[in-house]
């Protein structure tokens, strides 16, 4: 069950890049919870192809619902939504078909399907199948803000350009949130996102591209998701993100940072705030043995620079088994990060909304927000 | 089920670190996989406390097999096996029982189990439990081992040390794997190892604990392995070794190293070497697409300190809900790393024992070793 | 995960009734296996409402292929069909919707879904989401057949009437086999169709329905599928027949006629025939201990009567809550045997076949029969 | 993961009949269920072979809890508990070990593992791995009866002697189910309880064995568990029920007696009693759809004889691949519905509770009975 994650509530994904459609079903769902599909077009808009600094394949990206809605809500039935193909262009691949394109799973999907996979556009490989993750995902992300749970993703890095940190504050760190959702290019400084955007312009011109780190943040979430060792927030959420195309490394709080200190540097103390317990720090990142502490969880992703580039590489023809060059045509993203961001949104919702029907029961979708006091 | 993982092979855990025993249940073994205690007892002996750079807390981590071996084989069904704990000394934990551990998973574990977890020494969460992952872990990398698949861990980094790099030469490669496996301190570089040790022996004289990095690497992977997406080889380890306390972050090939690059500098190459297509460089870590594509796989952890610091932490005390101090007393270690990296081998075997089961079928584990050209 | 099924290869159904569209999602395919549209085609006419003894609602039924399948074969990446909704005529359950239907799921829907459910025909509770397991099912059975496994079930017992049993003598009974799948009311003797078939048309000239007992062979099994306990053969299809609407009972060789027997009198003695094992009798329907023995396998289900019947019933008002009476109208089926033994065929299909790849790995959809000597 | 079952609660069995021991891992649980030793004692009790009618191999079956009990209670993480075998006579098997024993999985056994399997006794296909379910099954059992849940089973037929039916009257029914409980031989009419006590004796005598069924009535399910298809009580129960070494059939309600009933007659009413809604008969079992409806759960499995007789049988060597006779030693039950009753009672217990977790949550588990009203 490749295609298929997660214990509480499920979400499959189907559908190859050329072929007739891509989709998603959830089930799980408890009875009742809505289904907005201006919200799911909004989060569907924020991953569309924009400008000089995405390709030029755009698709109208229209989400058909064919199960498991009745009156704008979750039955509690298998949902099944569907997204058609409409703008394939697949002769831009043919001439191409056996030149293996470095960096791309055309030769891992040789040696695993043997053959039979559709490699026009890379297959089931293909960054489209994201499509359906976030309209999916716009469900979870949805249900979770009437929970009282915020979730937004930034920029961190981008073509080695650094986006400003977070704020310590939580007040103006939920703006920050509020702000990345209604953005375009989600980053925090609006400067940066210039120099960021001119970054990757400079590299689709030389036909190359960039890559860098997603941070999300989760403002909100309650204390005591998730499970020791092999559920835990952690391993839930990084089975997830590594399911993302081009994403080579995730880590939370300090993550990578927390090798060089030593325990009385890295631990978060507890302090009572009124009622609640909380860390004086959060280099934890909101997890504590792999189980959510009530602070914010935080997050970074590491996402490869698109492989599809435009200058010639060196590879392997794989009908000729000879050594040869490719030049990759066809119409390709020179920077992925800015549409990136609500999939990895939309995934983080998702598991986090399968830990929480594993804590609370399907009950938990149903009602208003937690009281964490 | 939290405590179980994996498709084709499953393994589970149980046991609290001061309760009768520790243990797990692995299913999915083919009939007549060797079951070689000596090897298991090999494997036992490298994560045993050793020296001043270990916890003083000794066990003889003597493994019983209850059942799904006969006659030195699997049997093919459920296999447990069990590890009594003998040397407790709960007394030392009841008087801080209510004080919340900084960086530790006695508050999660409050909010979590609400009060009715066995909070004796971190009980489930305690690192006591990835005795029995070893031990089973130990049947998976015997058989990978059969296949001609081998797998080693080094510290990378250690107290803000780092150990020498990886070969890039494949026969010098396949030496300082073997070297790793059969040394009780795994670095690359003798007089790294030195200092390192002198680290942890000095944040130990002062009460404290070090973190650092563990990088693995197999050889002899066929490629293949692995799904698109949610089952990708990069999914299935994460979610296994984000289940090893302390870890908060895992990456792959360059990781996040990947962040500032340009797709022109990190694809990897494909050439033919002989009748095999290889990469000329190895950026992606082995993975492409999320499946494996022939090459050394190679993964890094980041370990983060131990928490149990014999220094006076702030922290809460969660009856009387009020802000305290605390002091630990009992046996820690001023780091776990050395001792982790058998965990980690362990984990690595095991997901990817599951990824050959998913692919081959349990076939796989009979016979001798794939032909990879 | 409540509408997916399966291990080595799941199926997952949606949609409902009046929606617009059912289908079925099937992961686990090995590369390359066939997708025979025409087959399909084939089981679906089999399934289809004819004449007087069926439903006046027709579908065309006809099944998109959305994903997973290239060039005739299954690339072994998610394969979803779908079957849109034509012929609803929703207004034939409105003035109704609150009246609960006796022997129906109204009652029980509104408990489990709080009113969310789409209720209009069934909702997700129709006896139309077996169209797509048919379409889906339709691929193991041709997969099985190539490797010399058939199947097929007859209406052993309808509105109180007998149909011949299957013949002792293998030759024969392959024939049987082979001309029930050719035929559209497959009962093995003629006249007894005559007989069931003017039960079924004067039932329904009463407003009544009539139930009956399906019976299924499985030739050219190899010995050794399923596992003990909770995997068992018995298990795992009786999980899969239980889910077909109006399934109350299933029973294997003699089944509920094993009560009065004593053992000497049960047991299938063991004799060699050429160097295969096989049994004297078959009194265990080819499974022992769970496990398939090579024998041919035979199972029964008992199919209640249709419920939807068009005299005045006693029932409830559920929205008023007080008592009331019914009287359905719309377009029901007198008897659902001779279309539900294809949606039996089907099930039974995918449940070998998923023991198949438990067992065998995926590869044993590869290549040809199996050598069972 | 053919030894494990369950969605919110899973169970895990293992061990062989002459192996060190038999075990089971409950996971799910929610933290401070109790966990209540006496009563498990006396479920075991029910279990165990006493007089003429049962084998004389006898074990204490002390059932040692392992983890996951902490202070008398579920701390909420996996629950291992094993019961020694102490009273094994392997020598009894040996001679006899490449005779396959008619009935029994020997062939089937030789078929899966290859020869790798541990034969003794049957092995992991023992009806002694029940000893585990029943004491795991005790914790569920026990929970169900706090929320007001009562289940008991009683030998409708044994030897083909029927036992009376259940009453029809819910406060005698009640009683009836009470008395099940408290009784050795688990029958409603003491007279016929003697009847099938000679009849068994009197097979014992001859070598012979016998069957029958057994039906288990529940009380107060509460209305709206299980799912449609793949999910529904009747699935969840079958399958559960099926892996009972010796069951061959399961119907619930009516069952089989269905097949020649019109609509008309089948459908159960639904009337208004006080402000909850029954049914006026209960011919389908307390489930409609799949789901439960509220009304008493009532079905039947059946139980072929034991296999293991002392009568000469015709068998195979299979080590010498010819015909040959054998006549079975060793201590067998020559009746097993006595002592399995509790054994299905507890798979019923473990299915329902699964169910709950399914519907309600993990919190389904805390609190008091459900308020049906």
């Amino acid at each position: 069950m490749s295609d298929t994650y997660g214990k509480s509530v499920t979400l499959t994904i189907f559908g190859e890049s050329h072929g007739p459609a891509v989709g998603a079903t959830v089930t799980g769902l408890a009875p009742g919870v809505p289904v907005d599909m201006e919200f799911m077009r909004g989060q569907m808009e924020k991953r569309r192809a924009k400008g000089k600094i995405s390709t030029s394949r755009t698709e109208a990206d229209a989400v058909r619902v064919l199960s498991g809605v009745y009156r704008g809500a979750a039955t509690g039935t298998a949902l099944t939504l569907v997204i058609e193909n409409t703008n394939t262009r697949s002769g831009d691949y043919t001439k191409t078909e056996e030149l293996l394109r470095p960096g791309h799973a055309d030769y891992t999907a040789h040696m695993k399907y043997g053959g039979h996979q559709d490699a026009r556009g890379g297959g089931h490989f293909s960054g489209r199948l994201t499509a359906p993750v976030v309209a999916a995902g716009s469900i979870f992300t949805k249900l979770l803000q009437t929970k009282g749970v915020a979730i937004a993703t930034h920029l961190a890095q981008c073509a080695g350009i650094d986006d400003a940190p977070f704020s310590g504050d939580p007040a103006r760190l939920k703006e920050q949130l509020d702000a990345l959702n209604a953005a375009d290019f989600a980053v925090l400084d609006p400067l940066r996102a210039r120099a960021m955007t001119q970054a990757i312009e400079a590299a689709a011109a030389e036909g190359d591209s960039v890559g860098g780190i997603l941070e999300t943040v989760v403002l909100g979430l309650p204390a005591g998701l998730g499970e020791p060792f092999f559920g835990s927030v952690e391993s839930t959420l990084a089975a997830l993100l590594f399911s993302i195309p081009a994403v080579k490394g995730v880590e939370f709080g300090l993550g990578f940072g927390f090798a060089g200190l030593t325990g009385s540097r890295a631990n978060d103390a507890f302090r009572m705030q009124g009622t609640r317990v909380v860390t004086a720090t959060n280099h934890n990142g909101g997890v504590n043995g792999g189980i959510s502490n009530g602070m914010p969880l935080v997050l970074r992703t590491v996402v490869k620079p698109t492989p599809s580039i435009y200058k010639v590489q060196q590879t392997v023809d794989f009908a000729a088994k000879r050594n040869a060059t490719l030049q990759i045509s066809g119409r390709h993203d020179p920077c992925i990060l800015h549409r990136a961001r609500v999939v990895q949104d939309s995934l983080v919702a998702f598991g986090l909304a399968d830990l929480c029907g594993q804590h609370f029961g399907t009950a938990w979708q149903e009602g208003t927000a937690w009281n964490m006091d």
